[in-house]
């Protein structure tokens, strides 16, 4: 069975090798990708997301443009940290060929409104930058929840710190407002969040791989994750690798079993010292119901195993 | 087969309770009781160990001093906060008679590492209040970590928010340090924190069934729970009754079936801003082995039926 997928990224380096995964899956039908702001803006992530795209030999996903700020505030600007995680150009500093074609019209919230009514539950929705857009799809059609086959989000940290505080996770820093609503909106949401991707890291032996392909898609992913892991060399020297944030993400979507998870409904904390941290609802704690299941454990040799496979294949030209 | 039980607690009323459930418990053998801080000082909570013990009929229990408070600092007094909700005598106001025993002279923490010798994989301690003397034994005899049967801990919350702050819970919040040591001794223990302990809540209706017994045990366990359920009501009235915070422990290390636990080794954060958290060490995520299991749920009919029918049958002087 196939599973239709849309992407919601901030196409960063963990959002391209998310592409990459989507792609390279024989059981994903990749419907496009939405634009979300985070690691870039949403204008540099929708650019990275059609350049990328057509360099993995698939230009005909289709990219929509999703809202570029927090409904609090009025704008968005890259941090300093994100720089230099992802690089100023968002692919680690790559240098890629200019995308041929540009964004289609319609803004990603009807696009994801409409896809919901027209593929039902065979739709998998996968956020992994700042809820935004997918918070105000639910805001402007509620039916979205009753409609789609499940929303998995990469975002939060349950069971271990943040990672743009002791509580926050940066997907959620980026609107705490917006991951709220979604928690709360009824939508079958699974977090992927820093409990699991924390433990499925990548090194440069596995970089190695692509490069050794010898075609330019192969040169590209090793490239760019070769400054992703530099970059949490240089942060978190303790994890011996860089989280595959986003590709956990894609990868949950398409085959659940790939991690325990804890059923729990969720809240951000929006106000307070704590703001943007995700935990368990106190209010709703005792609910028959859990409308989140919340990532705890993950196989990660079956994940690494596949994530490998399927991006390999996608980098030889096969996929 | 019989559990040797070690009780390392500050009797208050949820404290009291769990001394009613082991004493009520016919797989459990309570060997002792250890006295720690928090719900009130050591003196206290030692004088109302010994007095509830003979009101329950079981004199024979023997009680030891613990550490009187954390190493950090010099001094412990009870918080305002802890005394709306435990009474200034630490058991609901309620006036029982003085015990006509006094504690043994052995201190605590010679007490557990003696006993851990003698016991080895039969004994379970299960600390509830300050994890003080716990971490002192722990220190001195390293090797109890690999005697004991196990260490189930109530204390901690790591998928909801803490009770004395958005981060932290009282019986961590109390001594930070000796809490991480303990989840970084090796020792196996078992987290039963607010995670599982709100969801297992007890009402007036269940009080009366204890008073209905027209025993003196039966007027004591009602009346002090009520004080308990009054707290609560005026604190948390969203969650409807008390949480059996202590008594869910002391089950759990009888019946490690009753919750549902995730593996994970765990850290308190003593410094910054989130000081008393307990949260995934993430220098150890990807540690093969976990030494704690944290419950994140629980069999709520399973645990209450048992908890009513041990208890009640000990206050009917059945046990």
């Amino acid at each position: 069975m196939t599973t239709k997928l849309i992407l919601d990224l901030d196409t960063g380096i963990d959002d391209a090798l998310a592409i990459a995964y989507a792609l390279g899956s024989p059981d994903a039908e990749l419907l496009a990708i939405t634009g979300t702001f985070g690691n870039v803006t949403v204008d540099q992530g929708v650019r990275n997301a059609l350049a990328v795209t057509e360099l993995l030999g698939h230009p005909e996903v289709k990219v929509y443009r999703g809202l570029p700020h927090a409904s609090r505030v009025g704008s968005f600007a890259v941090s300093e940290g994100t720089r230099r995680i992802h690089g100023a150009n968002g692919i680690g500093e790559v240098t890629i060929p200019e995308p041929t074609r540009g964004p289609e019209s319609e803004p990603a919230v009807d696009f994801i409104i409409d896809a919901a009514a027209t593929y039902g539950k065979d739709l998998v929705i996968v956020p992994t930058g700042a809820m935004t857009t997918i918070a105000a799809a639910l805001a402007k059609a509620p039916g979205i929840k009753d409609q789609v086959g499940g929303i998995v989000m990469m975002g939060g940290a349950l069971t271990v710190a943040g990672n743009v505080s002791a509580w926050a996770e940066a997907n959620i820093a980026q609107d705490p407002d917006a991951a709220d609503s979604l928690f709360r909106s009824g939508a079958p949401v699974t977090m992927v969040g820093l409990d699991v991707t924390l433990r499925t890291l990548l090194t440069t032996a596995e970089t190695r791989t692509w490069r050794a392909l010898g075609t330019p898609a192969g040169d590209f992913l090793a490239d760019m994750t070769d400054y992703y892991i530099g970059a949490y060399a240089a942060i978190a020297p303790h994890l011996g690798g860089c989280g595959l944030h986003d590709p956990l993400a894609v990868a949950t979507a398409l085959d659940p079993t790939l991690v325990d998870t804890l059923p729990i409904n969720m809240r951000v904390d929006v106000d307070g010292p704590t703001r943007g941290r995700t935990i368990g609802d106190p209010a709703r704690l005792n609910d028959p119901v859990a409308t989140t299941l919340a990532a705890v454990d993950v196989d990660v040799p079956r994940f690494l195993g596949r994530f490998m496979e399927r991006i390999t294949a996608l980098a030889r030209g096969e996929r």
